[in-house]
């Protein structure tokens, strides 16, 4: 049985603290989060206990930590974590520096703790399923990758001010989808963005609309688009061709069902947000970090994974200032 | 919190357990199966205790019975557990008599127990998503309803002898499934099959492929079929024609990825059986059974829909036997 | 190149027409139809000359007939023109009376000229692939067949009175397409229908809502249904269920575009009536007629198809009456 | 009656032909290709007379002139046809050489005859569907276009070395297509693009996979995507993004039938090849260009589009060779 401590008792805290419940090999111990109120309601829910992140890093009974706060204390978070000799599993992103992103990884490696980064998207079923028929050479060597990602709604601007911007905050999910269908290490990254939904993000200095090519060193080349605005809810699509044919993940939809009347055959849109789209891909996660610290195999993603994903987000960046493509 | 005893600790048994245990209202308490092994395996994953019929019955702190053992001993216990005073949900059939049936519907009637049929199917999110929408008007009256069910594979022919055959065993599903769509009972049977599978199905005295046609007394035709063998998965479809158009259910399948090679375009098969395709609908199952007992509402299905349901497989039987269209 | 004479200047007739003007080896020469100016509007559009019946089949350049004229006029055409010598493509039905299209069947025997039956639908490309498929042996043993065929709005009542009822002038399309796909004569019919569109159409004492089984001697069975409303467009489908697997021809849709918004996501319909869906079986249809004319091959749909395919359609309607199974 | 002259009897001259011959205010009277057998053989299917340029040109009875001949040869004849008083449509290129191009369009503005080029896409009926969407305003401001165009097999290595490359020759056709639904002038082109296929490809100075970044002075952002391989066919495929939903044209496919069995769905491919997938465009095209000729109206796309789209694809070389985003 492995015994948890969770830090952050929000949105996704409350979807870690249920799968945790519902895992046979796991416990959720410990809750903390500033907003006691949040913290006890979500400990009393699952039986466990509230504390505060000294206590609960220091109890010797705590195995594993799960970091699902607030953005800026992740770095903390995991070090300390790490130092105390707990298995970490941390939502992305460690940090929006790249460099404090790299110490935290060398930190957990010099302590020997496993360090998984929350890149939940590698952990669905049909991407998975995408990337096994890849290795299993379906489609032979792959020449192009395609990846749509469109949020339904922007965030808040708020949210916006303090996100690091679209590409660290929403593109770094498919930096990371691309490097690990790729199968190779991206050397070059062209950006271009706008501004089209909401002027507010503009004076935010931020962007709603992406277009990113990366290429790898074999020639295949990657093709992301990202927008913070979809009418038919959460679109997130792949789709690789190589020499023998293609792989496409569609959307999945809320339900199989079709109306066909006067206006056309009209079927069901995808599931709205990430919660739900995700919700197989977090059960999966949540497991698979578990059979790391039972097996002492490697995360699936790990410490440097989230670097190497922030270091194609600030390329992107770079980019989109220079007009250029950029090396990385 | 519902404290629940269950009866069966075999492949539905599993589902209805994991699922007790993962609802936040519902604690399993106690699980009977005359297969001690299967019992405590059971039990021992999810912290109950065992017992045997008659003490768990008789156990005050029991509040509901979940009855997934085998179809003989159905009536007995549903009729035991009402007399105890349990809420009871029974797995299909409640017996393969009718009027046995019927006897247990009026007991459970008089001991006011709520007892409800595990016709698992009406609880599909997106069967029920057509009902909601048919309620709704969206195709106006009904005139056409289709309904497609097929096995992966025929069962075991020791299955077979005891299963009550085809129509009461499997199409049973599909006839609760008309009624409840047609929104009438219907009053017409007519039924034709064959044994093109298996002869040693035939030699049971089964059939493995069969078609029937009902009327509703608006005249509303339903047309269902079955085959106890589908090469590429568990098949499950309905479609609802009316004055405005149609509805269709299309199968769940097991991934939104699809190939494009040299001989077409791949997708996914069907979820392979009834475990996969209905988790979703099991665990719905379980939630209403459990709001069920918390309002005093009735439930969605019935001991009198396991009856009706049954009354329309012997009619298709006769009309089997008859060459006619048998009046219900 | 094989010089036709058209007997028909409608609807189906301008399909004709053009059909036979594109085909590389054919050439319209003569239009005839009591209605003079649609007859010469045809036959100018096309460079053919208008003449009466008698003068065009004792034209001794002509060496084909098309009958597209009113249904009560094909069987003495169909005999006049055999009679004449010329081969003949006749649309379905050859006559409402059953021994009248026998005779006429015969006739064309005797006189040693082929005679095709307008089932276009054999020649569509989707219903010939399952065709060849089923042959090439690719579901293995056909168990289960299902047709379904609905138009988009009912016929004038003035046509259903005279168009010899839904099963002999709608159904009995699918009644060809069943024998052909079966590969069997079908043994057995029930029928059951209603009056659920127009009560003009029950006063006619015709119905609008019709579903029938039909069993095949090898124990496969067929299930047909047919409406005449449905309000997305021309509905037809086939699904055939093997040994191996299925195959299913889904609708010909008007376009690849599909909008997603905020309803949904939204396709276009299928083609909107039988001129537009079986634009290519027409013209399919008529090259094979050429063919069999030049090879003196035997037609791949003879007088003897329709005879049967209206015997089928006679049974369902003596099972309709009776509430029974009907033997053929 | 529209009379024409036709340069080229190859493999698009026999579709330009043959629709000719199909349109009904339409005839096809001289056929010019160097290669007299074949010449000989499309005029004789279609009883056109052979003749060469330069009487044919001279002809008063020849209203209109498809040039579908050797890209080399284009820019002489739409000159010499311009200033016989001809009608011209020209499939693509005009040239290669964009100033040549630009001379060609002044020459038949000068002369005032329309001229036309055979961007035949634009008259595919599902392309045209979605740019009559986007005018309607289904999905609000354009934010995001998407662009997906494979060949099934890449050409000749000997077509390669005198195509002028794939920008020039493949993706000209999404150039057009790009600006025609942005309905704005791009203003920013980025390209990256590999050999992967073939290394003679390479050799000829050529790329084979290749994928282009538009940007819109409206900010709005197309992504193109070219390969000269697809295992599966022609893949032709188009998504536009707005502010209120999607549009999404799908690939045309060879038939509707699919095949369900143990190794999943199998549906069909999309047609092979251009001459098949956009048979329907041609003949638009054609039926749109005699309409422009009968009504004086602007083409669809003329001279201008040639030169605009040709500039695109100069400025994607440009690109490639820099590694910078290039202004046009």
């Amino acid at each position: 049985m492995i015994d948890f401590c969770q830090f952050g008792a929000g949105r996704i805290g409350a979807i870690h603290a249920r799968n945790i419940r519902n895992h046979p090999n796991a416990k959720l111990r410990i809750v903390v989060d500033p907003d006691h109120g949040a913290a006890e309601r979500l400990a009393g829910r699952y039986g466990a206990a509230i504390s505060n992140g000294t206590d609960a890093l220091a109890d010797p009974a705590i195995n594993a930590v799960v970091i699902a706060s607030s953005t800026d204390s992740h770095a903390g978070l995991v070090e300390a974590a790490a130092r105390a000799g707990k298995a970490v599993v941390c939502e992305k992103p460690i940090d929006l520096d790249r460099r404090q992103a790299e110490a935290c990884a060398a930190v957990a490696r010099e302590c020997g703790v496993p360090l998984m980064v929350g890149f939940n998207r590698r952990f669905d079923p049909n991407f998975e399923r995408i990337e096994q028929q890849m290795r299993d050479g379906r489609i032979g060597r792959l020449e192009l990758l395609m990846i749509t990602s469109r949020d339904p709604d922007p965030p808040p601007i708020e949210y916006v001010r303090h996100s690091g911007g679209l590409f660290r905050d929403m593109m770094i999910h498919d930096f990371d989808m691309a490097r690990w269908l790729l199968g190779e290490e991206p050397v070059e990254v062209f950006a271009a963005a706008s501004v089209l939904i909401d002027s507010a993000i503009g004076e935010a200095d931020d962007v709603d609309t992406a277009v990113v090519i990366l290429r790898a060193p074999s020639g295949a080349l990657c093709q992301i688009s990202n927008s913070r605005r979809s009418a038919y809810g959460y679109d997130q699509r792949i789709e690789a061709l190589g020499a023998k044919g293609a792989l496409r993940a569609e959307n999945v939809v809320e339900s199989t069902v079709s109306f066909a009347g006067a206006d056309g055959i009209i079927s069901d849109k995808p599931l709205p947000f990430f919660l739900e789209r995700y919700a197989e891909a977090y059960r999966r996660e949540l497991d698979h970090f578990i059979g790391v610290i039972v097996s002492g195999a490697a995360p699936l993603v790990g410490g440097e994974d989230g670097v190497k994903a922030l270091a194609l987000a600030d390329a992107a960046l770079e980019s989109l200032r220079t007009g250029r493509a950029v090396k990385v």
